[in-house]
């Protein structure tokens, strides 16, 4: 958006004519409670707005299973069970398609073109999505690229992926299923387990900092990279429609502010805990670093293509917001290859 | 810094007994009025300062030389003729050598980098250096790695350096010096006229977006790249610390949103407009991207480090900023080597 255009979710708003009526809202996550950077962000977008508003608007926010279960809270506020919610929109693909081209690309946009193309267009084109189910989406941060994810096999060839038994889910898991592997969904607390008894061959999860206090390391002997599956994987929070429109003016731009200073945040906290434990891992606990080949990158990045091709075909929507990504995709990578990779490259 | 510590700047402020009072604030800059986004940033934290407090607070914005001269900004806050300013910190080396590390460090660390440390570490110490002066620091966003710049001459050894008369500002222009160079300084109404009639041979501005406002495709052959000088210059709001003090925490807390609103925005707005301008001077305007040899960046990259080491071994603040500055670079391209660029270098 220009500059002149912030505050779009604003300007459908009413005017600010119950100044003085007072705000009690909950907000439900997909997180464990206070799980760290993810559910931090909904903890810190509830004090801000408390503290912008005087107190005039108060969150409850309520960990995943606290009120509703962790993968109901879009359902919860689109009914408007809840008024907010903060997940990540590849949790919803089941109900709209098109919701996983705000959260996860295999290949796609890493964090900074993210944010410049919702930015730009995408924004426009989540809420005329989410509008559909009475809600208005906000991005509230970027992981950056995660970690490819833990290894019990070594990958050198395609090959090694044949047959393999992975956590991974989403896009990124139909890619996987395309090379031969098979794509498992188990719960955050089952991983560690399954990876130590060989029910599974690998898992990703996050990066460096969420990585280690799962102890992953403990159970795998490589630690792969680039997380090919999640370049840039956007949070979001979720308001109920209908709860946002009867907030007075001010508190409508209160919440999209708070919204936007955790999106600023998140990525900025990533990458100071991510330098940390990545130290941690290597020093601490002797963790090998390992490259996905580049033969075995650019034949998934065809097989990602193929997914993609095959849930634009079948949804009007998911064609319309790929054709926004994708051009976009295209362009700012053009401009970063003179510009931050150019930069990165220099060693 | 910590979900829990965000608003560290507000702590400081008193409580909130002013809740009826009106605030009325000029804000001076340091660009020419409503210039594309670091103009377009100030008006943006107005209108969402006036939004968000519902109108208890408004900031009328003034560009350089309309109330005060541009780089008199800095004094003018410092001083309390006015609440607020808007720049860049490398305009205050002469006041505060150590204010150059939070403006643009050669070789330094790119806008994603950066923003990490000043979350981290960095603000803690900008804070610091500004209280000195009587203000308050805000990050209001980030340019992205820059153009390298408009040359008149082919760069393939580091001897095609010497002799360049190159308008290039800051620790940049000290490292075209030790190159053999000239760094000539020259305001952005003269830089054109100069290029055209050989008083230089090359220019540095910002990114393709403002550089084609600039019309420099007319008068230069080669368009270098990247912009080593400035890899995530920062942009930074100060406001007079009497002043911000002296405000109920939530319009504190309202100040330091509208900021971080604008921190996000800025790069992603940079992105957006940089791809479409690029397309624009390759495609309509024929013009030739270069790219600095590596051997040259290298070079340069040493000259930069003899710089640093000059500027840090004169001053203390500006040697403790860099040790923490220095550390979190090298930490951070660590992590960044099998994250970000990884990622970016699959092709």
């Amino acid at each position: 958006m220009s500059a002149a255009a912030a505050g779009a979710a604003v300007a459908v708003g009413a005017p600010a004519v119950h100044a003085k009526k007072t705000y009690h809202w909950k907000m439900v996550t997909t997180w464990p409670p206070n799980f760290p950077v993810f559910g931090e962000s909904a903890n810190l977008i509830a004090k801000l707005v408390e503290r912008m508003s005087e107190g005039r608007m108060k969150i409850s926010v309520y960990g995943g299973g606290e009120l509703v279960p962790a993968l109901q809270a879009f359902d919860a506020v689109s009914q408007g069970m809840v008024e907010m919610g903060h997940g990540c929109a590849y949790y919803w693909a089941g109900k709209a398609p098109a919701a996983q081209f705000f959260g996860a690309v295999p290949f796609g946009m890493n964090s900074q073109q993210m944010n410049s193309w919702l930015q730009d267009q995408g924004m426009d084109l989540w809420r005329e999505l989410y509008g559909n189910f009475n809600l208005v989406p906000f991005s509230v941060g970027f992981c950056g690229v995660q970690m490819g994810g833990w290894f019990n096999r070594e990958i050198n060839t395609l090959k090694d992926l044949k047959g393999l038994k992975m956590r991974i889910p989403g896009l990124g898991g139909k890619v996987i299923a395309k090379a031969g592997g098979t794509a498992v969904l188990s719960a955050g607390g089952e991983i560690y387990t399954n990876l130590e008894r060989g029910v599974i061959d690998a898992t990703e999860w996050v990066g460096p900092y969420h990585d280690y206090k799962m102890g992953f390391y403990k159970v795998a002997k490589y630690y792969y990279y680039p997380g090919w599956h999640e370049p840039g994987t956007a949070i979001e929070m979720f308001v109920n429609k209908k709860a946002f429109e009867s907030l007075p003016r001010d508190l409508q731009q209160i919440v999209e502010a708070a919204a936007q200073f955790s999106c600023n945040w998140m990525l900025a906290e990533f990458d100071a805990q991510n330098n940390k434990y990545l130290q941690k891992l290597i020093n601490d606990h002797g963790v090998k670093l390992k490259k996905f080949p580049s033969e075995v990158l650019r034949q998934l990045k065809t097989y990602a293509a193929e997914v993609i091709a095959e849930v634009t075909a079948k949804d009007a929507m998911s064609k319309k917001v790929y054709a926004s990504y994708g051009k976009f995709q295209k362009m700012v990578t053009d401009w970063n290859k003179i510009s931050e990779m150019a930069y990165l490259s220099i060693g």
